[in-house]
């Protein structure tokens, strides 16, 4: 009887031994059985996957929890971090923040927590090795788990098995990959012609933040901000190998 | 003697007086007696009266719980809007949320709730009408209740005191205040030339964004990005308005 009840609610799923393999890994990434599997299902719902729901052309998809995640994950680490430095400033802060959350640093994560396997998406429309695709999974599991453990759960996750495991700070802080050096050694391979403008000031005083803009062939490619010209620089940089898919 | 101790502790403020009065006046506006009132001090200094510190160079002022604060309450924001509206894409969300967490909307919110009279800021280093002191002493404030109260009470105090309080979502949502048409009145008074430009496109397929710049005789003032060129102009033009203090 229960396993009756258990099948039709896991119909969802094509096979049992699918599912159960499924809930397993999960179990394994997050350190507990999940309670809802299908939030996490939808977290790894690339949206090139998604399905269309009953509900006037909404189709389903990670994105809405990759939302969610970002902004816990974004808050956990803010907090992590501001008790960790007490006498560092709001700047030094935002920027080791930004070190430990950025598009690149979640890519290299979520696979090193083995997401890569839990994802689902439509090969034919990603070339899945060139995308987000797997740092925005990882918001959208830290969303999933807000959403099915809460927030204390969530935080342990993200500071035990996240942030203690996988992220050495004193080498963060220490560690300034330098965008802008390995834009310039792109450009020489290439031949193509890199500059830097700062094209917007804003704020006064200790307030002021910098935006540059990074432009190839004359082109702008990116932009960054940052609370000091090179900061801005190397910020607008490092979107610039972003965008461009320039290795370091 | 428990008078003694207290005396002592509240010896860091100028009068005993003064100090009640200060903690009624927090009681008020967060529904409890404050735990530690000397973080909502720190939220209320601002950065124009920062006090040095014995650590080297640092002076304290709210901006670290403004960082702090700042995330907790988008966080907290993001999630009522994920949960409010199941069938929006995080689009929507993000816009939403932009609107009631923006800078001026801040500004607005934290005069409402009385923050007012409470912010110590030096006269002569501030034109206090003129910044954003008041929507940044709000997100140090929730900075400094979070740390003190802890998550739960926060987001209570987030969603029943202010968005309840103080948003109607539906016009929130509806009222879509036309920046671009602010901007360009102005200039007419002004006798200035306001021009528009895309000068950036990110992403592909459904993940664009746009970046948007606004020039004012030539000039760069302001750019700001959006996931349609509509929104980018929107939100370039209202931080046109912001930087030349433009009131609507």
């Amino acid at each position: 009887m229960l396993s009756e009840v258990s099948n039709s609610f896991w119909g969802f799923f094509k096979s049992d031994s699918k599912e159960r393999s499924f809930r397993k890994s999960v179990e394994q990434i997050i350190g507990e059985k999940p309670g809802n599997p299908l939030l996490y299902q939808l977290a790894f719902r690339h949206t090139s996957a998604s399905k269309e729901t009953n509900i006037g052309g909404f189709r389903e998809s990670n994105e809405r929890l990759e939302y969610l995640g970002d902004s816990v994950l974004g808050m956990i680490v803010a907090e992590y971090l501001f008790k960790k430095y007490p006498f560092k400033d709001e700047g030094f802060l935002t920027e080791i923040r930004s070190r430990i959350v950025n598009r690149e640093s979640l890519n290299v994560l979520a696979r090193k927590i083995g997401l890569e396997r839990l994802i689902e998406f439509d090969g034919q429309r990603v070339a899945h090795n060139r995308t987000s695709m797997y740092g925005d999974a990882m918001e959208a599991l830290i969303g999933a788990i807000y959403l099915d453990k809460g927030f204390r759960f969530t935080k342990k996750f993200i500071l035990k098995k996240l942030i203690a495991n996988y992220f050495d700070l004193d080498t963060v802080i220490q560690t300034n990959t330098n965008y802008k050096s390995i834009l310039l050694s792109w450009s020489q391979q290439e031949g193509k012609r890199v500059t830097f403008e700062i094209i917007q000031e804003n704020g006064k005083h200790h307030h002021k933040e910098f935006v540059a803009q990074v432009s190839v062939d004359g082109e702008a490619v990116s932009k960054g901000g940052g609370w000091n010209k090179k900061k801005a620089e190397q910020e607008a940089a490092r979107r610039a190998c972003e965008a461009l898919e320039i290795k370091s």
